[in-house]
């Protein structure tokens, strides 16, 4: 179980630590969306995307019990969060990335001390390695998103916007997230819920990837369809996680699927009208109401932005579609 | 005179309005220039830039004051921050712009409700224009910087970043912040040395376009010598104010003159490293940094990137190059 409480620890240990990110808006896309929608923009977190909230959350807990070397998994968000939190308490990080993720994940990993171990995602497992080499090393494995530490390192992206729409007076009706393996979800889920009970909570993922969505409608875990790559690379988990996905049933309305042609409309847009840089998966809930698929009228809509370590060429690609 | 209670009331005036933008870094910025570097990124303002703060500041006492119109001439982030702050207070915005502003400041200022009338900067006084419009149409004239109202407004960027250093423990040794007709730089100098009188405070300015710099060193207000198209359009006015350029000279170490490869870098850095975006003109601090033209080892740095109004295909380019 994952409590508020738990949501409130891991804020306390992050406040001066995590950046406060901003709640942003744009006139022109609250005229055109004909209400009023507000981004929470982790792609401004620091190493560019959320993941650092849960990877510091679970960090400094085993540095307390003196841990001194870790293993993680992940397509590169998870794993530069990881190695910065590490840095921090004088830990060995080691990282295990596929060897397709973006240099730009790749390379930041690298800069922030972690030493990178490539893999084939489409013939090995990273679970599998991953466990090797924890026992191998006498490391302990940071798991992406199935965790408490980390689920509630997670959450306070939605407290933190909890407190930013009370500051400003606003009651969201709705709450858009990118969902991976529903780490962030499910966090931001209780988070939300806990100040703002009625609002209804809505999940984004890529066509073709909606493993969560399908997921859902089925009440029980179901596995993606294809491992081809996608532009989505930071949220293309192959399943909801195991703690995460009754959290999710819990707490959320249903999720809606998008095309890259939104994916990189999205894109503009955010680089257009809120000047953020956000990565493909960062910016699939802009791409659901660009996409019309969740209507936006005279209602007040919370859309997370959860990362923006895109290479240079997609976003440029993005750009000159405009 | 502008005084720091003068920035303290029009901080209280802005809050819960302006955007409060969140203070930055990057670790491997932090890395590559071997000190500390902080952003006050105000490409997050409302309407992409400063502006928005002193325009409402401004046009807040104007609206108590019972005036109903107003007029501007403005480069774009002016003209948007002035139309956005009418139509809050329910007034008639005019606004002078050349026929040469990026088209993103152009659309923007018309989506805002201003009425748009467009002249050639090489030909026509934008100040002539503004006089004979303000009689005319009996409206009010809103300067862009030569206004103790307006000077105060965007000293609160800097009133902010001094909370949010402070929050931080940290005390600046130095500040560089883009430098058109100088509003900013004043209002900015005057808070920050108010929190940190030892601090170090820098202008930076397009070469070719070192109005500034010039003046700074002649003791006296000179004109830029020259009136070509510039990639940095909004801080490319032609002499400091009669108002901000004492202020200046009383606050200010010196200035420092960028290429428009270093603007470029510059602009593709923030894009990759920080995730948000910055046009020319508001990038020209990190570009001193990046020319290596002051040094930042062991010491703590505040940069403001005062806009993020560009055009698509100047982010495109700016991104190719990397």
């Amino acid at each position: 179980m994952v409590t508020y409480a738990h949501i409130a620890d891991a804020y306390q240990r992050l406040k001066g630590i995590a950046t406060r990110t901003p709640l942003l808006e744009s006139n022109s896309l609250n005229q055109s969306l004909e209400g009023r929608v507000l981004f929470k923009v982790e792609a401004l977190q620091r190493t560019g995307s959320f993941k650092f909230r849960g990877a510091y959350n679970k960090l400094s807990q085993l540095a307390q019990q003196g841990v001194t070397g870790i293993v993680a998994y992940s397509s590169g968000n998870h794993a530069q969060g990881v190695a910065l939190a590490a840095s921090m308490f004088n830990m060995q990080a080691t990282i295990i990335m596929p060897t397709d993720s973006p240099s730009i994940k790749i390379n930041n990993t690298r800069a922030l001390g972690g030493e990178v171990i490539l893999y084939d995602r489409y013939t090995q497992s990273r679970e599998d390695i991953g466990h090797a080499l924890a026992q191998e090393r006498n490391l302990a494995l940071v798991k992406p998103y199935d965790d408490r530490d980390i689920i509630a390192g997670q959450g306070t992206v939605g407290l933190e916007a909890s407190q930013q729409l009370q500051a400003l007076g606003l009651v969201p009706d709705q709450v858009i997230t990118p969902c991976g393996g529903g780490g962030l979800v499910s966090g931001t889920a209780i988070a939300i819920h806990e100040h703002f009970s009625a609002a209804h909570l809505w999940v984004a993922e890529p066509e073709h990837y909606d493993d969560t969505i399908r997921s859902l409608d089925a009440g029980k875990r179901l596995s993606n369809l294809t491992a081809q790559p996608s532009l989505c690379d930071a949220i293309v988990t192959p399943m909801p996680g195991e703690l995460t996905f009754p959290i999710m049933q819990e707490h959320l309305q249903g999720g809606l699927a998008v095309s890259e042609e939104h994916v990189l409309a999205a894109m503009a847009t955010c680089m257009q009208e809120l000047k953020v840089v956000v990565e493909p998966g960062g910016c699939v809930g802009l791409a659901a109401l660009l996409a019309g698929l969740l209507p936006t009228r005279d209602k007040t809509t919370m859309v997370v932005l959860s990362g923006g370590n895109a290479d240079p060429q997609v976003l440029a690609r993005a750009l000159i579609k405009v």
